[in-house]
């Protein structure tokens, strides 16, 4: 099978996350491509997957890219870590466009960061079980001890807006305590929804632990992807981002504005699957 | 269109709920008629329901009503205060064997339990934002008055087994507080996962307050309903409780045998809809 190419520069970037916290990704993209349109499909409808098997993950994130090859993309971009988990190895090559997960730039990123050999990892209760970033890491670098724990209390704090709390402030010490006892210098944010809890996690985490963005990672991969074919990049004056969502959802646009600042052109309700 | 009947006496009594909530049902429902077969349904592909539209909440419960029937269930209990909500309404007509949702017999015992005339009910972001309660209370009599608020966070705190903790505690405090301070004298938990949070809530309550258990009322209900078709009634010796999730679930069994004290007699993950 040959390497997928990317289908035209005109066409959007796809991108996919199971609700609100793959818009960390898409804030990263249009800092790092300020011309490239996003086309973004959140599956509110089955939210969240943190919690799922890998099989129904799976399933998920096949019909999602589906729906994001349908409508055009010239890649797809999983700005959600228990998909780039449970499903990218397995339906990666099956599509015609490249596909970018959030996990493999994050790990490279910890690698990268670690002084001390001690990385921790936060993710969803998915992520986590499935050892898919100590995988990652360990395959970097065999001799780099990984630390990682479920955080599933995260996403639902971050979806009431509590970014600023001290509930959410006594849920994260419970969690980052015994890993921060056992000396990590660096920390995986392990999940596309917690970028935005970024300060609440520094202020736990002092200034000294290297906090290491997912979302950020991810875009990075995305630039480079784009700029080693250069004619697949967009100029567009005016680019765009158009947002399906699989269930209506009234905290999406509040989130994507007011803690994002994105502006968004078009948000529609498309069903997919069932 | 005629009043639909029971089945047959040896079928079973069909349960659903998104996830794990509908076992405070089951486990009422066991208490109140031990010789009854009972079917339960999990939605756990698609946990949770409450912050999901009405139009995707009624699809969802009609795909489990649809099963339910199909494996011959004599009735229909919907153990899930959101889609007795946002569904019920819409869909129990539409069936064979009678529907019978946690709503009504909940907003009916509090309508009998407070003396002061102010109620306050407690429940997901879909079920508040609906105001069936309200609607449902007020329609008994509708010189009470009714303060309802949305918790999102207290099904992912049961969810993660946080029954008594502090984190829950302050939750719940600063949902109830507002509440309290404007002296309510009956509380509705109406979700059926907040049962298990009853000696937490009490806690915070005190001992004037009456807690109005939507899972009790409803097999109250069921009760009623089987004595006023005595034909209907089953009496097995030795009865069955099996489940059916629709993705498999780790923290299921140790919830229902754990927390409930249930015995499950076969767990079996069925594929609906998508």
């Amino acid at each position: 099978m040959s390497a997928p190419s990317l289908s035209s520069p005109s066409a959007p970037i796809g991108v996919f996350d199971s609700g609100i916290g793959g818009l960390t990704v898409v804030a990263e993209l249009r800092r790092a491509l300020p011309h490239e349109q996003i086309l973004y499909v959140g599956d509110t409808a089955r939210v969240p997957y943190g919690g799922k098997s890998a099989e129904t993950v799976t399933r998920y994130s096949r019909e999602i890219s589906d729906l994001l090859v349908s409508e055009g993309a010239k890649m797809i971009v999983v700005a959600c870590n228990t998909a780039s988990a449970l499903a990218v190895p397995s339906i990666a090559l099956d599509y015609p466009v490249p596909m970018i997960g959030v996990l493999e730039p994050g790990a490279a990123a910890a690698v990268k960061a670690t002084r001390s050999g001690k990385i921790g990892v936060i993710g969803t209760r998915a992520t986590i079980a499935s050892e898919a970033y100590k995988k990652a890491i360990r395959r970097l670098n065999p001799l780099l001890s990984v630390d990682a724990i479920a955080c599933p209390l995260l996403v639902p704090l971050i979806e009431e807006g509590l970014l600023h709390d001290e509930i959410t402030e006594a849920v994260l010490r419970r969690y980052l305590s015994p890993m921060l006892e056992k000396g990590i210098d660096t920390l995986v944010l392990g999940c596309t929804h917690y970028p935005l809890l970024k300060q609440a996690i520094r202020s736990i985490c002092g200034s000294d632990i290297a906090l290491v963005d997912s979302a950020e990672n991810c875009a990075l991969a995305v630039q480079e992807l784009l700029k080693s074919n250069p004619s697949e990049e967009s100029a567009d004056s005016s680019p765009r981002l158009d947002i399906l969502l699989t269930d209506s959802s009234e905290g999406f646009l509040r989130i994507a504005e007011k803690s994002l600042g994105l502006s968004i052109e078009s948000l529609a309700v498309r069903r997919v699957g069932n």
